[in-house]
């Protein structure tokens, strides 16, 4: 997309995560005029520490605020974390972007540019361990914006190497829980003996795959408490035993853990979902598709998939920080 | 060990595991007379195929037979898998030495020595995937033997890489559960972003370990259907919410999974456990330390923990299939 010259810019919005570092040039209603993405996350940032992060800075906004000396800053994700530019420590639920900016840090670059960073959320049940989000809280920011209906009660799940499922009530973030779905599924593909049955080069065709994740979520469905670890070595011996190809045995594992990531979230949200507040999806399209094939499952049919809802949880971010004001003409 | 010039040797026994060969020269009574141990397991041969298990076995045995030319060979577990010297296919439940004798594969070795490979065991339950253990059969076979109030009702628990959970009925195995748990941990400590905030170079204070440890177990038992997928996390979330301190992540982890392990394998062979069989550990003596520990959080108490008995049982094998016969002052 290249700039569109006829509007003038208010906000420049940082989704800054491990990997990657995506700039984004925003009107005054949160439209995109223009944006790069660039590798610089804070795990690969151009040199070590805070020269790393200036740098990287520069690199993706320098023009813009040549151009645009002005213009307010704010950034989300990890660049907030204890490893990021400068801690924005968590704030505790229920939170929403009022929370979020009543508790930003700020950092301010070279040229005197400041950027405000956006804190992650804590839920701290009594009874369990902690639970953390850092960046999933500006997605969500960005799914509700101009959609009070889902604001008013949902429930936003973000599958993924971390998947995310967020309880939202009037607007704010109520309760989550985390799930490794995502990385424990690829440290036991690579790493672990699970891996060995499964060829490498031989992509399953799509009845395969499917039948392959089928099994695993049916297997997850019949899991006691603590049978996880049992189950694990099901997608071995199957293979060892002949009952699925081994072609089968990566989606029988992604289907294994999705289905434990369902029956445990479900259970926990079940309130939520018994008041028929809608399921929302926020991720990558193919993920999705695999999150909703799993759902069916379990009777549980989500809203449309949403795409990248950051730009526009960063611009409401900004709002709520009062770096711009809304347009009226919009949302 | 050196070997005791008095006694006739009457067997020569190979535990032949992924990693390591362990060659026993014992006498008709099923004492260990001479011992010796290589680095050759099937996954690191001399040099690959056939050539490689021949060359690894006169490495190990070569003077025992030049000497004692007529002594029988036998051997057990993954030596006998589809990947070893020739595979010995899976026999069903319920097994004892004398089905694996019956069913017993065999190699002939350079100068024509007859070498015997004892199966694995597979467990084929009706509403389940299949589960197999190959190896543990032999260690099993060895401790109960001598042992005929084991032998009546026990369960035996094997714990490790992966953990087998068998249950022995009048002195064969009828079912068993095999846990990942060991291969779990170590792949989430070595490859996940659970062992980040745990250090390598501190080892925790016993007091730091126990309680992280405890914590863990306290958390499993704690948990529902699905839940390990989402506990995981808490390894980190506690370590960043400052919960518990970074040196007791590592603990805290093992505590959960063992927690896992124990939570589900003791509800599947609870009618055992209510009938008073006794509980049996196998393995090494610090990981039985551990699981002692574990189980007692669960209220159960183990049997002494018992060492190296794959020896023993790989003479039970060889007495089963006929090639020595039992000296009757013994067992």
């Amino acid at each position: 997309m290249s700039p569109d010259q006829s509007t003038t810019p208010s906000l420049i919005a940082l989704d800054w995560g491990t990997s990657s570092l995506r700039a984004f040039l925003m009107d005054a209603r949160g439209d995109i005029i223009d944006q790069r993405s660039s590798p610089h996350g804070i795990q690969n940032l151009p040199e070590p520490g805070i020269p790393g992060f200036e740098r990287a800075f520069a690199l993706a906004c320098s023009d813009w605020l040549a151009r645009w000396p002005s213009l307010p800053v704010v950034a989300g994700g990890m660049v907030g974390s204890a490893q990021g530019w400068r801690e924005a420590p968590y704030v505790t639920c229920p939170a929403d972007t009022h929370v979020l900016a009543s508790r930003a840090a700020a950092v301010e670059a070279q040229g005197g540019v400041r950027i405000l960073l956006a804190p992650g959320v804590l839920y701290d049940p009594p009874d369990a361990a902690p639970d953390v989000i850092r960046g999933e809280e500006i997605q969500i920011a960005g799914a509700l914006s101009g959609h009070p209906e889902w604001a008013k009660r949902s429930l936003v799940v973000l599958p993924g190497t971390h998947s995310k499922w967020v309880e939202v009530v009037d607007g704010r973030i109520t309760r989550f829980f985390t799930y490794m779905t995502g990385e424990l599924f690829a440290v036991m593909r690579k790493h672990s003996i699970l891996g060995r049955l499964m060829p490498d080069a031989k992509p399953a065709d799509k009845a395969t795959a499917q039948a392959g994740f089928a099994a695993g979520i049916a297997t997850a469905q019949k899991s006691l408490p603590g049978d996880l670890v049992h189950q694990l070595f099901s997608t071995r011996s199957l293979g060892l035993a002949h009952r699925l190809p081994a072609e089968a045995l990566e989606d029988y594992l992604s289907g294994l853990l999705i289905g434990h990531e369902l029956v445990s979230a479900l259970a926990r949200l079940k309130a939520a979902l018994d008041s028929e507040a809608p399921l929302l999806l926020i991720g990558d399209a193919k993920l999705c598709e695999r999150y909703i094939a799993a759902l069916s499952a379990f009777g549980v049919k989500p809203a449309e998939p949403i795409g990248n809802t950051a730009p526009r949880g960063l611009y409401e971010f900004a709002v709520a920080a009062g770096l711009i004001k809304k347009d009226p003409s919009h949302g």
